[in-house]
């Protein structure tokens, strides 16, 4: 399934969350991430997050999954930083 | 409908990005929006906006519209920065 992934986190892990997002999805701008993954992978990938992320120092971790993608659109303006685009 | 949106902005337009963002979304994270809209409260944003940045230097602003969420979940780890959510 299609997954966008965003967060919010304080400097010093976002590092971390870098690496650990770029193993799964691709980049597509500063803390946002895009791709298809199993739910398997989700579940990893969720759990390895959530090690990282600090909600007492105001972390935060938002992920939208999509069971389908025939009802949503993308549109972009300007360029288009995510290059292997296989939503459309 | 909903609408998620983000832009990657050269920092000396991001002031101006907010404030428009702000004026029809719910701020989520930096430069990450979320809320409902209609088709031509969206297409007067993406106008906006698109007299905003540039491309040439970069630029990006992507936005996802749902025609319905019942096929997406949102979830979400750490803080939930967006308080006023309507999604659920």
């Amino acid at each position: 399934m299609f997954i966008i992934l965003y967060y919010d986190v304080n400097e010093k892990r976002c590092s971390k969350m870098l690496k650990k997002c770029r193993a799964y999805l691709q980049w597509v701008q500063n803390s946002v991430f895009e791709g298809n993954l199993t739910e398997s992978q989700l579940k990893r990938l969720i759990s390895d997050l959530a090690k990282i992320i600090n909600e007492e120092e105001g972390d935060s971790l938002i992920i939208y999954k999509f069971e389908s993608q025939r009802y949503t659109d993308r549109i972009v303006v300007g360029k288009d930083k995510k290059t292997d685009i296989n939503f459309i």
